[in-house]
Order: structure tokens, then C-alpha cells, then sequence
């Protein structure tokens, strides 16, 4: 079992208006509501795939509820902790151009709601092959949160894939996760270094185990123990970009899984991002994009171990 | 006691952004939620006031759960029916320089839910002196709603006080209620009159008692059975107009209760909206403003009965 965990889960919530004129009323024309971050998505990726998921984090209030009768509605089996705030919602006020996105803060989470979920987790890590942390901290979880779950899950053993940037992601590897996997701003920002392989290579020197930089349409760069690599799909895909960088983390946990070999990993995580592009939904994909590039990806070996 | 009727309640919700550019991603710097709806506004005038006053109307899901917990919190009496959908939002998106609103449809309202209203609606009004019905409808209640709750009151004595427009108002007229009050722009929507005192006069002719005309920062007239008036500030207001309609009401409705002469009714009308005007949230008022502005309100009569 794949367990995902979601620290600050979320709401997100679609309007569709007209045309967006700051400083107007708008009718709301259309509205979806669903639940969202980053965890979430990485599960509904690998249950789609038919991975055995679960799905852990913190939620709160009649958000929260709403967050879990969304996970229910799509099949996926949901452990969210509860917390006493009331977990946030996004806004994406769409129109025929384009979005535009309101984000709201996660709600404050009590020391003591902290500790409970770390005793609750560990029972659920107990079960988990792959324990993948992805995402922002809400206000109150303290910024090694990821160091403290990739070290529960490291002793019972699961492996780790740890998706965050900053000091969430600089904290966590203390813990030495198995594998991290920030885009190139969030490695750049983490590590004041604009070159993935040189940044790849100082997340590994302060404790990562594998260190995954994705590139947007250019693919991604590996720089593991077993090697370095670089992969990217044959021609540039168009769509939605948001949501690709959780397909690439749910083929990396699937990957760890199965003990894969990493140039398979990597070709299974690239296929899958591009997929998630062609798809209009973050935590989807395209399956016959999926099928057809697999074969397709190209990987090269980096002389730069 | 003096019940407000809202069909169409909504947790308003205002998120504060640094500067709102359309098709990027904001950060919600600071949120508040707040029951809103017309005749919810009508309420926290007329209980600031010490006016007796029951809130009714539908609500429903766990957006109505939170405008319930909302009213609690603000110490009013409600009596709002639980329906299947979920209550709408409104949502503000306020940054240094004006709101940006979106509003959500209200939740579609059952045939049976309806009528189960009415029924519950009987039984407060049983023991009202005036009932207020404002704003818009939900989807699935019969436009002429405000006919059948007037010709209920009425049925029980109280005095009736309408605030729609369009087929809500025209519909209510049938039912004769006390006094009508549109601004001029519904007047205009719903009459096609441009002219307050004409458009007045029509309304009275299908059925309405009394009419008010709201002219913003110019005051009101009125046309009624005794005499017909202008009545407006000494001075210009300038402030937030949100919620001036909704002050204006409660003085009506305590002047309907209390049997005031009209030209004393007009000059608190106008005062309170003033009033309304001098403070940041719609059901609010400056109380200063309201007991300074009182003597000094003009009342002209018109010599068009």
C-alpha cells in the first residue's frame, strides 16, 4: 500500500464567470468543488493505475468533511486526522482566457493535534510499502513535520518520497528520504542553485537518497547512488501543466514499490506527467497518451555521478 | 416582533489580497465570513436598534449550518428551514483599490421544501407584528413566493414590508402588501418608469399600499394613501452604500410597527441609511450619524397623491 500524505488538504473550488472585470459583480455561471493537494492527487494518479492507496494528512471543519465526502464520492480510502480549524479553500475563477486563483491559509494546528497525528500515522506507516509527503504545512505543524514522518515511516520500514520545496523539503533530509522531487524553482529556491544536476547533487550531499528535478516540458533529471540521468518526452505536450508534478511523484513511489530500475522509473514518470498534461484535471490523466509515450521517453545517462 | 423573511441567504465571505491581477495566483492575506442576505441585514439593523426581531427563511447544507452558527454568534433570533442544497456564497475579493465579486446561485429549492416553508412560516407569523421579505428567490420557489408569505401575514394581521424586484416584487403585489420598496433602478426594471413618483403611482395601482423609491445619496420618495413625499439628507454621504436599502427598510418596518406618522417614518428611513452609509458592513450603522442626522432630514410633501 501506497500511503500520501497531505498536510494542509484542500478544497478547491471552480467558478466559472463570463469574462473577469476587477472591481464588478460577477454571476457564477458554473461550480465544482473537489478535493485538492498535492497528496490527493499523487492517490488518485496511483488508484487509478490500481494501486492499493491510502489517503492521510489533516482536515478540519465542514471543509474538511466536504474534503472527505469528495475523496469518498471518488473511491479512494481516506484517513484524514481531524484538526479543530477549518481546513482552506482555493478559488480558481475561470473565464475564457484563463484562471485566476485565490489561496487561502490552512488552518492553525494545535501542538497537541500535531503529536496525535504522528502517533496516527504510525500505525498507518505500520501497513505502507511507500509513504509519499507532498505539499505545503499549514500554520502550527513545525518545519521538520517531513523529517519526523520520513524518519516513523523509515522505521517501519516503508520507503519515502518527500515533493515540498524550502524549509519543509531542507528539513526533511535529515531523515534521508528515498527519494525528493522539487521542479527547478522550488530547487532553486530551496538551494540557491539554478543547475538541476548541481542542485540534485547538494540534496543529496545534506541526506536525500535520490534527488528528482522536474523540468516542466523538458522532462526531468535524476541524480541518484545507482546513477544520473536525464529523460524527457519525445516532442513537447500542451495542456494543463498543474497536477504533473504529482503524476511524476506517484510513478516515482509506484517505481519504488516495484524496485524498478530507475531508467524504467523515470520513462514510467515522465510518460505519466506528460499524460497528466493532456488531462483537464489535476490527479488525471490521458491513459492512451500514457500508453503511447512510455515506449517512447528518452533517457540518457549523465556522466556526473 | 418584527420576522425577516430571506429565501436566498448566503455566507458572504471577504478575501483580502494585496492586488488583485486577473489570470495569476493570489495569496488570501486575511478572510472573514458573515450571514448575509437582505433581509438578514434588515435584522442586525433592527436588533442594534432593540426591535424584537426573528430571522426566517431557508437555509441549507453546511453553508447554512455556518450561517446559522453566524446569526448565534451575533446574538439574533433564527428560524431558518433546513432545505437538501447547499446554501451560496458570496465571495469579495477586496485589494486596496475596490471588491471584486463573484456570487454563487442560490441552492435549487424542492417543490415540497417549499411548501413545508409555508406552513412553518404560518406559524411565525402568527405571532409577528411586521413581516419583512427581501431579496432575491432561490431557484424552484415560485416567483409569486412573496404573494403567498403576504397574503399568510396578512391573513394574521401583520403588516407586510416587500424589498425584490423584477417578478418577485410584481407577483407580491397582488397580495397587497403594506409597502413596497424598490431602489430606482429595480422600479425601472420592473415598471419600465424611469420617473420615482410615476413609477410609485404604478405600483400602487397594481396593488401596493405604499411605495417607496430609494434614489441613493438623494434620499427616497414616497407615494401613499395619506400624501406622497420627498425626503433626503442636509448633506451628501459618502461611505459604503451596501446595506443603506436594508437600514431603510427597518425603519419602515419599526415605523409599520409602531404606526409613526409617515413624514417621521421618512426622516428615520433616511437618517438610518445615512447612517448605514457611515459604516464598513452592510447591517451595520454609525449611531452617531443616525441620532445626528434625524432632526436635520428634509421632508417635502409632493402634491401628487
Amino acid at each position: 500500500m501506497i500511503a500520501t500524505v497531505t498536510l494542509n488538504a484542500a478544497l478547491d473550488v471552480t467558478y466559472t464567470v463570463d469574462h473577469l472585470r476587477p472591481y464588478t459583480t460577477h454571476r457564477v455561471r458554473a461550480m465544482t468543488t473537489r478535493a485538492g493537494g498535492k497528496g490527493l492527487n499523487v492517490a488518485r494518479v496511483l488508484a487509478a493505475l490500481g494501486d492499493a492507496t491510502t489517503v492521510t494528512g489533516l482536515a478540519g471543519g465542514t471543509t474538511g468533511e466536504a474534503i472527505r465526502a469528495d475523496l469518498r464520492r471518488a473511491g479512494l480510502r481516506s484517513e484524514l486526522a481531524r484538526v479543530a480549524g477549518e481546513s482552506r479553500r482555493t478559488v480558481a475563477v475561470v473565464d475564457g482566457v484563463d484562471a485566476t486563483i485565490f489561496n487561502e491559509d490552512g488552518p492553525p494546528v494545535l501542538r497537541e493535534e500535531w503529536e496525535r497525528f504522528c502517533t496516527f500515522f504510525a500505525e498507518l506507516a505500520r501497513e505502507a510499502d511507500v509513504v509519499v509527503c507532498s505539499g505545503s504545512l499549514p500554520p502550527g505543524v513545525p518545519p521538520a513535520a517531513y523529517a519526523v514522518l520520513v524518519g516513523i515511516a523509515r522505521g517501519y520500514g516503508a520507503h519515502t518520497v518527500v515533493d515540498s520545496e524550502g524549509a519543509a523539503l531542507r528539513d526533511a533530509l535529515a531523515a534521508h528520504p528515498r527519494v525528493v522531487k522539487p521542479n527547478l524553482a522550488e530547487l532553486t529556491a530551496t538551494t540557491g542553485i539554478t543547475d538541476p544536476v548541481l542542485g540534485a547533487h547538494a540534496l543529496r550531499a545534506e541526506g536525500a537518497e535520490a534527488v528528482v528535478v522536474t523540468l516542466g516540458a523538458d522532462g526531468l533529471v535524476a541524480v541518484t547512488a545507482h546513477g544520473a540521468w536525464r529523460a524527457a518526452p519525445p516532442a513537447r505536450v500542451t495542456g494543463n501543466p498543474t497536477g504533473a508534478g504529482d503524476a511524476c511523484v506517484a510513478a516515482l513511489a509506484r517505481g519504488l514499490a516495484r524496485d524498478t530500475p530507475w531508467p524504467e522509473r523515470l520513462r514510467d514518470a515522465v510518460a505519466l506527467s506528460a499524460a497528466a498534461v493532456r488531462a483537464p484535471m489535476a490527479g488525471e490523466f490521458d491513459d492512451e497518451t500514457y500508453r503511447r509515450m512510455r515506449p517512447a521517453i528518452l533517457v540518457e545517462e549523465l556522466e556526473c555521478r
